[in-house]
This record gives C-alpha cells, sequence and structure tokens, in this order.
C-alpha cells in the first residue's frame, strides 16, 4: 500500500502531485500574462532597464503570442512548468536571451497576482453583460405578461392576485441588486498587484503607478503586503457576487420547475430545453432549468470553499493558494453558461392565460372583496364574515377586476424605474477606461 | 417518548416550539418598528385615510414609545407575540381604537420588512464607523512603526526584509477593500419595501414614493413581490460584507497570536488583553485575539448559514424566514465587538524593534545582497552563489540599510493614498441623507 | 468612537467580550462536571492522593449538587468565572479546604474536555430516542396509509403510482441510515479524556482506566494530545450526525409543506401546527413544518460552523474553542423540538385518499398498460403508440389496479425488515453499559 | 449578447450545456455499471425474462467489456450519451439485439444508483486502506521517536513538555476516530439500490434479494423511494466522512508546515517534498504539505457543498443531482493522493532532537519544579513563588527528567492499543464479503 512500494516514481508522483491541475489552469491566464508583461516591460524601460531598441522587438513577440492565445492556440509545452515559463520560452526563442528580460524586477507571486486580476476583470465583466441580457429578457417578459394575472403564494398557500408581470419583474429587480455586488467586486478586483514581488516589494526604482495607468487599474493594490494578502481574498469576494446572481437565477429556476408542474401548469417551457420520457408521452422534464438550479447552487457554495482554503493562514504567500484556481477560474464559465441558457429560455418560455379561470383560485380576491365591503361602509368584521360564510358556501363570486395602482403593484410595475436603477449601476463600472488602456497597450 | 404522552400541554408545546426565539429577536427591531409606523401613517394622513386631527396624536405617542425604546426599556408583554402586536397595545391603552389604524394599509409582511430594513440600516452604519475607526487605529500604527523591520515570510519561511509599517498597513488597505462589500450592502439596504404589504401590494392608493422620502431610504424596492422575495436575500448579502470584514481581523488577530508566541517574539499585547496561567509564570495568552479569531471565524460561516434556510424555496413568504432573525440580528453586535476590541488592542500593542538583530534573520538580506553585486557588474550566477556560499560558512554580513522607494514598499508606504481610498469610499455613503430624514420624520 | 474614549470601563468591557456567553453555556455542563469530579476523586483516592475519610464526605456533597444541577437549580453566582470554580466553591463552603483537592492532578482543560463528551454522550441519546419515536411514527403511518395511493413525480412532473406507504416508509428508512451516524458520533464521544490535563498529561500517577470505567466510557482517547485534539472535532462529527438526521426531516417537511398546498391537497395537517389568515379564511398555514424545516436547515449549516472556527489551527489548547459551546451546546434542544413536533404533527396528521380519481393523475397508468400490451404480444413500441395516441384522445381508462409484489414496492413495503434494521443499529449503541456505572458512581 | 444572436447553433448549445462533464463523469462508473448489469440478468434470468441460453452469452460479453475497463480503455463514444448506452452499444455490436435486454426491468435511474452505490464502495474501501496506511507509518514515527522531547503548546505559548511521541501519536488516534465515520458511510452505501426503477418500483416480479446477494450487499436500500432519494444523501454522507480524515490530515500538515519554519526548526522534511528559491538559498519550502492542506481543505467542503445541490428539493428524482456526481467522484483520487503522500512525507520526516536544549524552553519544566518543591512539603504557593522567582533571576535549571507514567502520556503512548482500537474497528468493514461475491459474479 506503500506509495513507494507501489512500484510508482517518487519524483513523477510528487510532480503530479504538486503541478495537480495547475498547468490546465494556466490556460485561463495566458492572454493576461502577456498583458501584464507588456505592461512591465514598458515600465521596465521607463527606469532603463529595457533599452530603447529592446522594447519594441519584445513588444512585437509579446503581441504576436496574445494574438496566439486570442486564436485559442496557446499551450503550454510538456515538461513546462507554467504559463510564465512557456511565456518567457517563446520569447527566447524568438530573441535569445532578451526574452528573459520580461523577468526583471518581479517574482512570479506578483505575476500571478496580476494575471489573476486582469483575468478576474475580465471575466466580472462578461458576466455583468450576461446578468444584463437576463435583465432585459426578464424585463421585456415582464411587460409582455403585465396583465397576466396568477395566484400568488404565501407559505405555498394560495393568497392574493399576483401577476406574470410582477413574477418576471421580480427577478429582474433582483438582478439589479446583485449588480452592487459584483460592482464592489470589480472595484476590489480592479486594483494593481504588479510591483509587489513576492509581498515585500523590491529595491529596484519601480514605476507602479505607470502600469497602473498602462493596464487601466483604478489604483493600485498600495501596499505590498496587502497586494499579496488580496489573492485569496479577492477570489471570495468574487464569489460572494457570483453566489448573489447565482442565488437569484436559482430561484426563479426552482420556481419554473415548480411553475412546469402538471400541479400548477402555469408556464409552457420552450420543447429544446425539456426532456420527455422514453415510456410516458405526458411528460415535459424541466432539464435545463433543473441544471441552472443545480449549477448556481454549486455555485452559491464556492465562497465557503475558498474562505476554507485560506482561512486562517497567517499573512505572506502558501502555495495553497494555487489550489484556489482549480475551484475559482472554472466557475466564470459555469456562471455565464448559467445566465445565458436562463436568457435564452426566458425568451421563449410562454404562460398559461387563463390560470384564474379554474375556480381553486376564486379565493384569492376574498380579501379585495373584504375591503369593498368595507369601504361600502359595512364594518370590518362582518364584511370578513360575509365573505368567509359566503366562500364556504360556494357562494362567492369574486370580482377579478384588480386595481391596484401604487407603485411596484400589479397596475403600476414601475419597470422603467427599474431599468433606471440598473443603468445607473452600470455606468458606474466605467469599462471604457479599461478598453482604452487595454487597446493602447496592445497597438505595438 | 411521545410528545403528547410526556405530560406537556401540547398546545402550549406547540406554541413555544413556534413562538421560539422571536419575542427576544423584536426587541432589536422596536425602535425600526416605530419609526416606520411614523412614515406610514403620516402617508396614510396624505391619501386620506388617516385624518389630521388624529396624525399628530397617533404621531406623539409613537414617538413616546421610540424613547422608550431609545432609553432601552421597551418590553414585549407576557402573551404579546410580537413587536408589532405591543405596539399597537400601548397605542390603544393611550389612544384607543385610533391606535389600530396604523396597520390600515400594510400586512405584518411588510412590516417586519421595513424593520428589518431599517435596523440593518443602523448596523451597517455602526459597522462602517468601527471599521473606520480600527483603520484609523493600524494607519496611525503603520506611521509610529515605519521604520521598523520585521522579516517577511513567504511559506512561513523567512524570505524578505518587510516592516511593522507594512504589516499593520496591509490590514488597513484590506478594510478599505471590505468597505467596497459594506457600501454594497448598505445601498442594497438602502431601499423601502414599505407598501408591498403580504408581498403582492395592496388595492388602497399607496404613496410609496412618499415613504421613501420619509425614511430616507434611496429608492424603493420596486416590485412588491421583489420586496417580499428580498427578504433573507438582504440578510445573506449584508452576511457576506460582515464576512469579508471578519476575514480581514480574523487573519490579523491569527498573525497576531503566532506574533505573540515566544517562537516568534514580535509584538507585546496589552496585559489587560492577555492571561496568565496559574502554574506557568512565563505565559501570556492572547486570549482577547483568540475569542476576536473565533468570533470573526464563525461570522465567516453566517452567509452560508442563511443560504441553507432560503435557498430552494419558492418565491413568496414562509415562516422559515423568521429562523434567519436568530442567526442574523445577533451577529453585528459580534461585529462591533471585535472590531472595537481589535482597536483597543492594536492601539496599546508594542512591537519589538531589534528583531532582525538576531542573526537567525540575517538571510533575509541576500537578495539584495545578489543584487547589488549583480548591479556592481558581477554575473548574476556568480553572485548567487558567492552569497550562498557566505551564508553557509557563516561569512554573510548582510547590509541591513533597506532602500525600497517604489509605491507601496517598505520606505514608501502610501498611506496618505490609503487613507484617501478609504475616505472616498465612505462619503458614497452619505449617511446624511438618512439622518436628516429622521430627524425631521422624529420632530413632533 | 474609540472604546476607551466612549465612557465604558476598559476591564470590564473586556470581561465582558472574553467570557461571552459562556457562563450561560456553562450551565449545560454543570451536572457532567460533577459527575466527572466524583470518578476523578474516586481515582485520586486509589492512588493516595485523597483520604479514605476525605472521599466520602466529597462524594456526598458532590452527590447533593448534582441533585441540585437534576433540579434545574443550579446557578453560577455573579463573579465567579465559570461552572468548575462554581462547583469548588460549594464545596468549599461545605467543606473548608478539602474542597480544593478535587482539582489536584488535572486542569481545567481536561475538566471540559470531560464534562463536553458527558454532556455530548446524554445528548446523543436523547437524540436517538427522539430519532427513534419519529421512525416509529413513519413506519406507523406507512402501515395505516399502505394502500393509499398518490402520484409519484420525477422533475415534479407526475410520473408512476406511488401510495403514502412508500412515502412515510422511505423517511423511516431514511431515519435507520442516519443512525449510522449518530452512532459513529457516539463512539466517538463515548471516549474518556481526563488525565490529558493540559494536553500533555502529567507527573501524577493517575490511574486513567479506572476513571474510564468509573464514566462508563468504552475507552480511552488514550494519547493526551490526541485528547485535547479532539475537542472541536468531536463537536463537528457530532453536528454532522445531526445534520444528517437534519437533512432527513428537513427534507420531510418541505414534502409535508408542498403537498399541504391547494394545488396539491394530498395531506390535512393537524389544525393545532397550521395557522390562519386574519383576512384570509382558506388558508391553513404549514407554520410548524416550515419551522422544523428551517431549524434543520440551520442544523445542517453547524459542521461548517464548527469547521470554520476550528480549521488552521495548530495543534494544542486555544481559547477559540469557547466560541464553539455557543452554537454546539444548544443545538440538541433544536434539533430534540424538530423530533418530537414532526413525530407529534406525522402522528395526527391525515391523507387524502382520493387523489388518484383527479383524471389529471391517470397518465401514470400509462406505462403499466404498455407493459401489459407488450406483455399480451403487442410490440413494445406498438404498445407505446397505441396508449401515447389514446391519452391525447381522452380515451385512455386507466386500470388503477396496481400489482408491484417485489420488495420495497407499493404491494410489498418491507416495513417490518426496514424495523429489525434500525433495530440492530440501536443494540449496538449499548447505552446499558453508560446507565450501569452512571447509576453505580451516583450510589453514594 | 443574446444566445442566439452569437452564431451559436442553440441545440447543440443545450446540449453542451445538459450533458456538460457527464460523459467524463460517467467514466468513473463504467466497471460498475457492467457489474450491475451481471447482477441484474442473472436475476431476470431467474424469473424468466432472460433465457438460459442468452444468460451466458450475456455474461461473458459483460466480462469482456469489465476487463476493457479494468484495462482503462473503456471509452464513450462521441454521440452516445452516457455510460449505459455505451455498454448497450458494446453489447448489441456483438450480440444483436439480445444485448437490449439488459435494460429490462430497471430504469436509467436505478442503474445509475446501483453504479454509484458500486464505485463509492470500492472508492471508501481504498481510502480505508490509504488512511490505513498513514496511520501505520504515524504509530511508527511514534515508537521511533517516543523518547524526543519538543515543548507542548497551549495558546502557542510554550507550556509543558511534549514528544514526538505524543505528536505523531496523536494523529494516529484521531485516524481512528476518522474511521468510524468511514465506517458509518461504508455501511450506508452498501445497500442494494436495484429494482427501485424510476423511484417507484416496477410491476416485475424481480427478486431484489438475489441482486442484493450476488452484488455483496449487507442489505437492501428496502424502500424504492428513499433508494432514490439516499442519491445525495449517500454522496453528502460519504463526503462527511472523508472530511473528518481530512480534518485531521490538513491540521497535521498545518502542525507540520509551522515546524518546518525556522522560527520552530522542529522537523526535516524530505528535500523531494520541499522547494527551494532561485534567489534565496536558505529557504525549504515545505510544498507538498501545503498542497496537502489544501487539498484536505477543499474536501472539508464538499459536504456543504453537496448539501446546497440537494437542500430542499423535494422528493423523487432531479436533473440536479447530475451535477453532484461533478464534485463528488473526483473527490476521492483528491483524498487518496493526500493520505499517500501523507504517509510518504511521514516515513521520510525527521526530527530535530536536541530542541529543548534552547534555554528559550526552559519554562516548560516549572510546572514539574513546582510539583516536586510541593511534593518535598513546601506549600504550593511558596514553591510556585519561588520558581516564578528563579525564572526571572535566570537562575532555573530544569530538571529535564520527565517521569509521566500514566497512560497516554509522554512515558506510556499506549499505542499498541491505539492499535488495537483501529484494527477492531478495521475488522468490522468485513471487506472480505464483497470480495467474494465479486468474484464469483465475474468467474463466467
Amino acid at each position: 500500500m506503500k506509495l513507494w512500494s507501489k512500484g510508482f516514481e517518487i519524483n513523477k508522483e510528487i510532480e503530479r502531485f504538486t503541478v495537480g491541475r495547475d498547468r490546465e489552469m494556466d490556460l485561463y491566464l495566458a492572454k493576461y500574462d502577456v498583458l501584464g508583461s507588456m505592461a512591465h516591460i514598458t515600465m521596465l524601460n521607463s527606469i532603463g532597464l529595457i533599452s530603447d531598441d529592446e522594447l519594441p522587438q519584445l513588444l512585437r513577440e509579446l503581441r504576436a503570442i496574445y494574438d496566439v492565445c486570442e486564436r485559442g492556440e496557446f499551450v503550454i509545452e510538456d515538461d513546462i512548468e507554467d504559463v510564465h515559463s512557456q511565456v518567457e520560452l517563446m520569447l527566447t526563442r524568438a530573441l535569445g536571451d532578451m526574452g528573459k528580460k520580461i523577468h526583471s524586477g518581479r517574482s512570479r507571486n506578483d505575476q500571478v497576482l496580476v494575471d489573476l486580476k486582469l483575468f478576474t476583470r475580465a471575466a466580472l465583466r462578461s458576466i455583468v453583460e450576461e446578468t444584463k441580457s437576463l435583465f432585459d429578457e426578464l424585463l421585456a417578459k415582464s411587460e409582455e405578461y403585465k396583465d397576466v394575472l396568477m395566484p400568488g403564494y404565501t407559505h405555498l398557500q394560495i393568497a392574493m392576485p399576483s401577476s406574470f408581470g410582477l413574477w418576471f419583474g421580480a427577478y429582474a429587480e433582483s438582478l439589479a441588486d446583485d449588480m452592487l455586488f459584483l460592482q464592489a467586486a470589480y472595484r476590489m478586483t480592479n486594483r494593481n498587484p504588479l510591483g509587489s514581488a513576492a509581498g515585500y516589494g523590491s529595491s529596484f526604482p519601480l514605476n507602479r503607478q505607470m502600469t497602473t495607468d498602462l493596464l487601466g487599474f483604478d489604483t493600485m493594490d498600495y501596499n505590498v503586503v496587502y497586494a499579496q494578502m488580496g489573492r485569496g481574498k479577492m477570489e471570495r469576494n468574487v464569489a460572494m457576487a457570483m453566489a448573489s446572481v447565482a442565488g437569484t437565477v436559482a430561484k426563479m429556476a426552482f420556481d419554473a420547475c415548480m411553475f412546469n408542474s402538471q400541479n400548477f401548469s402555469f408556464v409552457k417551457l420552450p420543447k429544446e430545453c425539456t426532456t420527455g420520457s422514453s415510456i410516458m408521452p405526458h411528460k415535459k422534464n424541466p432539464d435545463v432549468f433543473e441544471l441552472i438550479r443545480a449549477k448556481c447552487n454549486k455555485l452559491q457554495g464556492l465562497p465557503q470553499q475558498i474562505t476554507l482554503i485560506m482561512n486562517n493562514l497567517p499573512c505572506g504567500y502558501f502555495r495553497d493558494l494555487q489550489i484556489i484556481k482549480e475551484v475559482f477560474l472554472p466557475a466564470f464559465e459555469d456562471m455565464k453558461d448559467c445566465l445565458s441558457m436562463a436568457a435564452y429560455i426566458i425568451n421563449r418560455m410562454e404562460v398559461r392565460t387563463d390560470i384564474l379561470d379554474n375556480p381553486m383560485y376564486d379565493a384569492i380576491f376574498s380579501v379585495e372583496e373584504v375591503n369593498r365591503l368595507a369601504a361600502d361602509g359595512m364594518p370590518f368584521r362582518d364584511a370578513y364574515r360575509k365573505v368567509g360564510l359566503d366562500i364556504e358556501a360556494g357562494n362567492f363570486t369574486p370580482d377579478k377586476d384588480i386595481h391596484h395602482t401604487h407603485e411596484g403593484s400589479i397596475g403600476n410595475l414601475c419597470n422603467d424605474r427599474i431599468q433606471s436603477l440598473m443603468e445607473s449601476i452600470l455606468k458606474e463600472f466605467n469599462f471604457e477606461r479599461v478598453d482604452d488602456a487595454e487597446k493602447k497597450l496592445l497597438a505595438v
């Protein structure tokens, strides 16, 4: 049973164990590693550590590697340890020893820090965009179905009149609140750790403000100890923001799966998003919504997972942080998938317009009736008793004309104000600043 | 073993089970319940549901109950179910049936929603203030000890020169990032759910914008279904923001406990924050920091705890939400305690100024030496080998003069910029708006 | 904002912070602290550290304090730090300095360790018993309703015939599996840490086997470092076992709440376990089941909460462990409450016997029909098409006679074998051994 | 931004989303799927649904596919949905339509249930074995170093004499307790769900006891609704048991990383398990232990992750369960890797034997000295004061001769009894029963 008596070559086993899935994870970072290096060497040139002759050559080669990444063709060759080494290797193949200069004045620690920041900044942005798409679909559906009533539940007991306008709109507004956390995450992410070296700075006269500007960061992670300490923390907080979005989407998926049950039959899902049964022709299983729910529930566990890995570690780098990459980097794909699938299915979803014709739901109008009688002068208690007795005796004929007029109610959804709320939050992201910086940096 | 054969009175048992700790929890909300009612009846008056004669009387009595709360004398009497009933009882005792009018046009659901929002808004603000206090202490210590060097570690291996200026400053900057999440939480909290009734609005022509303004909320929770759905979600997201702060404080406490070990002896904690041993006179146990760490670690579990309670519930109110109060409401006290205790202990903490005199730490200067030799023209590999051999042979005399000058390094802490960063985030909270509104509302 | 400028007396504040809820928590342990001391001094007498004259006096007084605990009258007086000090105080009041001898040869650390073990052992036992009661109710209901059919769902789509016999029985069997984890937790708990002192043993010639036998433990926690390290770990693992039970109960509560919705109307809950609405007479809100669900979901978060507090701490005692008491000790009451309330409500729950008369559910019999036609010789594909077309055309008359005969199916529930399974696991607990030891120890 | 305007083919996207990583996951199950089918058709033959002529042909082909799996050559071909379809395809290629008969009388649901049970049973067994290997290494080291003293800490303050015998032995004993939970998990796993069909049984006269015996299960999951409901629950509870082991290993790794710091220098790790620095020759980074810690901390989050996915779902199958496979199936490899790497590194680890020569640790002997003086007749308080003053004045000469003799102390480690404890738990697993059944089933 002993490792060393199993015929394994120990050092290979240890390498397998320590490298783990890290090379696979580094592929997520390749493009950003190149970007970080382009900013770094531009700065090195400004402080005289790279010559005016070398800079353009290096930038040109890095730009070429960036294109390789963009085309999805970047690979980490066998025996090459990580993305940083692979990029350096490609540079030295092209430019000889000059290629090694990109590593001057920094350590692998701040290289991976800046890679993670740049990757996460871009990944968060695409989450923001997909969230906005789903928001748009929900709001469109809310408008489309604003006059279609449905029962509202409390305790899963039928309670009061509601509408699909309200139901779709509720999830849209929920996403607007989630956007606040995506923004906090984005602002935290959009700070520059480059120059922190191994977490204690360097004796080189680095110009960190310059790389901050070149890479379009809002500010630096000033304190170099904090720049290092922010690793793990950024991932956890970004995961929290995604968990907020995921919570909204999972809940919506739960409702939709339930409304799709024959016991409700409130909605009809697009057929390409359901599966049937080889033996039961009546089944319309909401598989896509179920998988959205499950993936979003998994995402809701991500902050805790990261916390467990990094909690109660003293300050300073530890190899433990590598494992966070495995759970963090692929999470964005899952989140994006869930958002775009949800937008698709919401766009195609139909709702039943005759739900309240079923007399089973008549009771939801009882409150209105009691209020009406009371408004007409009957004492409340008497009105309540009368309606109660009418319902029991089967004599209750509900007036299904709903006149809810206040803000946010069936008759006044305030979707325009929800839209404005979302837009105002989105504006604060200021993605253009990043676009400008990256475009400039890549223009070699 | 059967409940009904144990001599318990079943209905009492069921009441005990269902009420649980809810009356105790409602005490946290009393003051805010009164505030919400003051805004609500002012609005009711504007739409003609409360007369101009009744309004001042009701406001005056509510104001008096508010004062009772402020004095810490509010109690929920035996057999009174919750805070809403207790307030109504006090009003009817003073004003007769008129007192019941505060409940017109709303349900217990939106009453507790607005209570939770107002309570949480105030609680978050005090967390923000305590966080700022700790930040100030940390930054002051960073300045005070900016020239005191200590070893920097990676992998808990001594690595590079660091300083107490860096160490204290790192945690200050971490709190500035945490503040972004407190702000997202605050903005989400600061929306008005009042008027959502049981989650489906009401047929009364409520003026929700008016109560929004009266209570100093930024906006409404527009959609009434979302207003209800936000319960649980707000708590979880606020808990996430607190978990971010708690993560920073726990990590700092971990470092401090370790630095207090005789194997490091980097710091000296205020004696009232340590305990000795009845049998070992040399012990200075860092109990206060340990309890800060443990409480902050407990707080880091809060988001998950809330998620577990509310996840995979369809939309609409459920009694499950009551249990969230038990874990959420008392958490702020714990958080505040940890922050103020941490500020106290940081303020009194002393650091050892001669740590690096211990030759054990000489090796942290080796990188500088290699760089220096290389800068003087010796090939890097030769320089590295020479220094390595010198260290092994005991011939290495480190030059302990550190000249780190770049932003965020030992010689250039950027504490002023960290301070500005924090201030700019704080300014966005705009607490004055709330102060103004509350002052106006209470001025009866 | 500073603690020391708030007019608080610092030392009082620090005491409040460090003591926290610990004295309240210690009340859970009082009885077991006395028991531990009785065993300890009996052993001390055997190694000559307490005289034959002193032992009976001390035992008698401890026995009297035990009775105080049993009557629920034990209090920790003001200014007394913890349960250990309170017991010692009571002893010295009665017996003078002799009372202090109970502390010889041990430290507070192993005193609290043994208290926690004895408390948890008893608490687990009562969880086991309440679990068994719920199991019995479920199995009784399964038998009572074994012939009442209901639709079975997959994807919340109506799918196949099921029965209340299956539904109740499923949760019973789930509890039998949960019992395996309660047993693992019990066995881990039932080991003696006494004698480990501060986690490094003592130079006294303690007889740990003797206290192990006196207290009815299965074995020692042999290694004294492990005895200390087991703190926190025991709590987490016991919490895991409870989470397993809680998961079963929460799921059952979820089903019941859903089946109680008018959209299902499968069950009728006892009226004292539901609440109505002041304005909607048709509502039967399943509050008790909702609170059971919420409390059980909270309990499912307990293992993670404990993990967060104790994870990544090096070996040896830390004050952090105190905070675990706050979340761990009260959890048993919650668990027991949920189990006994669930047993009560299950016992009183009625089921609708005519569910499948609703033609909406006819489709669940389609599989049987296809199989029948196929068995009669029609090719499967043809049979499937015929039944599908019949259903669509409204010509499908289901044969609702179900003949499921295999083990575990509608017609053959195997409740007797589930009963045997549960009994065989229960037998392994061997509670009698503990009863015998405790009775003997208390017989003074 | 819309999915359907991105140039993606919708149905491909939906397939990609729904299949996800499922085909990859199914490779873990292939071997067990074959085993389950062999048992199933043997039973079908016994009830006349497969002829005596067909059975041996089918068994022979399945046996051949089993060998393909064993050789690691099993693949799921493009366009084949899952492992079940792939196996059926291979059978029909060899045997024509007869190959389809293996699916008679069951559904995909109980096919995957039995696959998961068989896979998990085998995976748990290998965890048990690796845990035992690590236990053996730890106990061997405990014996080897039983006389090497080290300081024992409380609050990370040096406190009392400890030993490497105690330290290694503590983690061994911890694994013995963990084994109790592995066993509970194993017993829960080792029940047969086959025959539960889609969770509601079948009208075929299946002989479930027969497949239970053929596959070496202890019992059935009797109730078919429970058999389905056990999915997710089994995974969570097995994850809990692994989390218990992982907690022990992570804590040991934490200690080892700390002891490897120059501030402790208690241990020397095998050089192939540490990394150096390209610029700091003194560094011995404990990467392997750090990665063990991080992976084990990740594993400690697994139960919560699974809980989040399956909690608050009503009974009956949901597609959500598919996502659990992604986090559950690969976890065993991680756990095994950590255990075998830990065993390797423990085996090669050396300890420093002169730690206590450092006068910094003298104080740990003060308790002994006080006790000695007290035993010689000096009043305790005087003895305490004298030793305290001696330490302060630098006059304290500790007597480093430790005479701890009680069970579990430095001088009496009880390793033989810890060994017996472990062996007795291991015996209860009764793996032979499973071996016998599988061997018989495969002997075609």
